[in-house]
């Protein structure tokens, strides 16, 4: 057997059963969501806290390129911010986030303000901005391998989304749709990279660390969001309350 | 007099003024390049050492960009990046500059490899890096106008080296053929965000002081090339010996 592709297929595997173990699709949270169980406050409030996330991505990218220093690496790198950013004229999948809200009845200036965001959000989201600014570059890159997971969340929101909620149609989900199509081509490079570079056993205990890392933050977000508007649901200081920011 | 406008008008003097003054146009080692002064050891070990500066633009940017919580203002600067690193196939700024190493008779992939940079190149350019990523937004975004001063300094670099060089034509010199085009966008964007956004007397000198910083910088690089390569020459350890890194 060949050794260099069984150490690469046993690294995909484990870093595989890490989405399997602790991605955020398994979070109440989400189940309640795509079940069609949330309130129109509870979906605000998801969209609120998830565009905090969704705006600091691009940073996070920043960060990355940043201390990248091989040019190759950076322009494949690049069309992450594209994605997000977009254009000066068309914008990117910030604006389509923008579009969900105010499809939910949310004014996307409220959204855009990142007012109401839970502090809770904001320390996750932080950190792994941090993350990926200060650790070494095999772990930046592994923190984002969460898309290997990303594509079959979305499809089952936009399942879940459109048979259960009056807002929710093409336009309004134009984010995850446009997802779909893009998370698959990042994933490849970073995970082609990752099993590239993780070739000791200290440095693929690093990249399931930075895996999990990315998994503890996203699931975080749910948890803040269901203890702060799932019942009985304790909102803290500072945090969006129901009916604020409507459109 | 509408006082704004006087206001602006005034920094915008000062920042100009600050260009007369101090931009590495007036270094005696600009003066012997365009003027064919150069020995081909001397253009080799500019071309070496401009390449680090080069090559740092895109980390500078994207340290910009991280910090950078503006989406309108990311994908206003997003350009930059695109300019000096491209795309994945076509390359930008760097494999132009590559395209002038090898004119100049040095294989590109060892001037890629910025072995023999300078030491006090590194230290200026670094620094630069650090003080985007650090300082506040404004001076980050002032620190990028010595782009003002630049369509001079290429367009004396264009007449100067293609009247004085064999290795000058236009493919070697398609990089500041580009940035001609390039610089004049990028500052006026950044120009008026510093005109509109250094609005007390104390920020205006923060933008002063950042602009100068950025002079101090690039004439920190040369000097360190003058006194390595320039008769009598001190080459610090490990500098570019000549012959090194020959095509």
């Amino acid at each position: 057997m060949n050794k260099t592709i069984s150490r690469r297929d046993a690294l995909e595997a484990r870093l595989r059963a890490i989405g399997d173990e602790r991605y955020h699709d398994k979070h109440p949270f989400h189940h309640l969501l795509h079940s069609g169980g949330c309130t129109q406050d509870q979906v605000q409030a998801w969209v609120i806290n998830r565009y905090y996330y969704q705006c600091s991505i691009p940073l996070k990218d920043a960060a990355f390129m940043s201390r990248c220093e091989d040019p190759d690496m950076r322009r494949n790198w690049r069309s992450r911010i594209v994605d997000h950013d977009g254009g000066v004229d068309d914008g990117g999948g910030l604006r389509r986030w923008l579009k969900l809200s105010e499809a939910v009845g949310l004014d996307p200036d409220y959204v855009a303000s990142r007012k109401g965001v839970l502090p809770a959000t904001r320390f996750a989201v932080d950190a792994y901005v941090r993350y990926v600014r200060d650790k070494p570059l095999l772990q930046a890159v592994a923190s984002s391998l969460t898309e290997l997971f990303a594509p079959k969340i979305h499809a089952e929101r936009i399942e879940g989304l459109l048979a259960h909620y009056d807002f929710a149609d093409d336009r309004a989900l134009s984010y995850f749709r446009h997802r779909l199509k893009e998370a698959p081509k990042d994933v490849a490079y970073g995970l082609a990279w990752v099993l590239d570079h993780a070739d000791t056993p200290e440095k693929e205990d690093m990249a399931a660390e930075a895996l999990i890392f990315k998994t503890d933050l996203l699931w975080a977000q749910l948890d803040a969001l269901h203890s702060a508007y799932v019942e009985p649901g304790r909102i803290p200081p500072g945090g969006w309350q129901p009916g604020e920011g409507a459109a």
